[in-house]
């Protein structure tokens, strides 16, 4: 019997808390966090993306608000913008939505935004802190969104006692995903272990995974036979794949249907990780709100 | 047939490149560059290292200088010495001898250190920037010296196709070896496992390692029959083990007798990573002296 991990309820959750947060935090102050996310261009999955996380935002009594860039900005106008943002006492959180056009480096963005207001926890300060660190406090830290949103998820299914000495496998090591992921596993006393596209017998490593997660960005790859008996499965891909109809649909990195019946739990796609996310982000967002005023 | 790793060999070589560049800095900037390694108190272990720290210096044309302050000092005057060297135009590299006495707190102090001078690589902004490297570049970056020494060691043995797609384990998290040990190997392709004291099956673990790495703090600990055969021995430990003679003697995390014919290669205790520890603190000093030159 395999159960669903469901991410609407998970992100509902922490989105109502969040929102408890933040109207607290309005009372108190008198303004609303406030989240800025910068776009450039017109990349519609990006669109896409940042209009889910401004409507998600006014839902949870957070000023989301959307600074959006021609494709033609020039890195010294984008910095401008950053640094003015970062300079406003008013704007608690700030994203730069990536991926850049060619000619901007994603990275640069990232280290030109303050790391107190850095609500990706992208910042080598705050990964600098995340990977320091001895105990992870969602509370007192900036933690990637996705990686952050699967952990929640696991503590919420498993428990930390369902973590401690079990032995995850992380299929990708994006600093976006997999990497993080890792580290959260390993600060939880998981035995880790990391895998990319250079490692050897992929499906072998895959079944000797109690907790997998998989963030590789190739529709279904992980199969039925790569899931030991009782695993846990988190699969964070997110891949639009071709239909008859021409409309596509979206699939994960694992093949669902096979899994189901050997994993214990699995998230779906859609509706598992990716809903968890933006409600991360939206939480990060109030985490950082509540630090800047502490000071 | 198990080949020794020579750590003084390795070492030898790091120090005389590190010398070369030091001379041709003195010779363009009329001063050697500087290393100024602050010891709190009297604990003897870390008197020995600090002086064949300031010793290592002086061999390889670096002016290294011990800065030695009393058990008792504040946190506010340790703050205020670190302050003084960061503020220090002719202080180069700036190294706070851990551990700390009890009253004191490591990771603060490391947090005040500024990020250019931080030649053990553990301020948060340079584990950071390690940490999302998707190239490992030793003269770019402050790496942590006991990771940096063995990567390059395994380097020079293995090659970069020693390493990539293999399997690394690495048993021990700490910050200052096993993390950023295992985040060297990744990123060298090696498909990574970290253990530690939660791990279920360490020697079932360890028997899967192509690069078994021991960073754990247990005298010989990881037996013959734990070492897979050809595997790659990396023994970070240094243990000192009562003798009968009451001298007591060095050993390392691994039984080193018993991997004798099943490593491939081995690095002895005494006499392998520790002599590369002091050599990379050297090659940090240099890099961090010729990046604040260019500014
Ligand atoms: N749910 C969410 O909210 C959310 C958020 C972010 C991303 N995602 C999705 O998660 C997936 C991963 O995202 P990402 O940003 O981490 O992607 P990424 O930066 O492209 O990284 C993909 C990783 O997968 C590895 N990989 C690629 N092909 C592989 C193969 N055949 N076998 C084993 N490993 C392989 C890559 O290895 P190398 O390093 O060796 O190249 C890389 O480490 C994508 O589908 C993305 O859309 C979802
Ligand atoms: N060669 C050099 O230059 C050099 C430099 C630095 C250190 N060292 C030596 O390297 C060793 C490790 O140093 P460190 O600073 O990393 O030590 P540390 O901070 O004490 O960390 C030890 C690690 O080993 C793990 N561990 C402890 N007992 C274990 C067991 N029975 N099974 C599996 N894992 C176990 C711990 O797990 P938990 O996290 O679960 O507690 C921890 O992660 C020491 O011997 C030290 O003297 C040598």
């Amino acid at each position: 019997m395999t159960d669903l991990i469901d991410g609407n309820v998970h992100a509902a959750n922490v989105r109502a808390r969040t929102k408890v947060r933040a109207e607290a935090f309005a009372a108190a102050h008198g303004r609303k966090p406030r989240l800025d996310v910068v776009i450039v261009g017109n990349n519609p999955a990006s669109r896409a993306y940042v209009n889910t996380k401004a409507k998600m935002a006014h839902e949870t009594a957070i000023d989301g608000r959307l600074i959006e860039l021609p494709e033609t900005v020039s890195k010294e106008e984008l910095l401008g913008v950053i640094a003015g943002l970062n300079a406003d006492a008013g704007v608690d959180g700030i994203l730069v939505q990536l991926p850049l056009p060619d000619h901007l480096d994603g990275q640069m963005m990232i280290d030109a935004i303050h790391p107190a207001k850095d609500v990706d926890g992208f910042h080598p300060m705050n990964v600098g802190k995340l990977f320091t660190a001895s105990r992870i406090d969602p509370e007192a830290m900036l933690i990637p969104c996705t990686p952050l949103g699967s952990l929640l998820m696991l503590l919420d299914t498993v428990g930390k006692e369902g973590l401690s000495g079990k032995k995850a496998v992380v299929v990708g090591r994006s600093n976006i995903v997999g990497k993080p992921m890792a580290q959260l596993l390993l600060a939880y006393d998981c035995t880790v272990t990391i895998a990319h596209s250079r490692t050897k017998d992929l499906p072998a490593v895959c079944r000797e995974a109690d907790i997998l997660v998989a963030a590789v960005g190739r529709p279904e790859m992980v199969k039925g036979d790569w899931i030991k008996d009782g695993a846990v499965v988190i699969d964070v891909g997110i891949n639009r794949v071709p239909t008859e109809d021409g409309k596509g649909r979206i699939v994960g990195d694992v093949a669902t249907n096979e899994a189901m019946g050997k994993a214990s739990y699995i998230t779906p796609v859609p509706g598992g990780v990716g809903k968890m996310t933006v409600a991360c982000l939206l939480h990060n967002t109030i985490v950082a709100a509540e630090a800047r005023v502490k000071g």
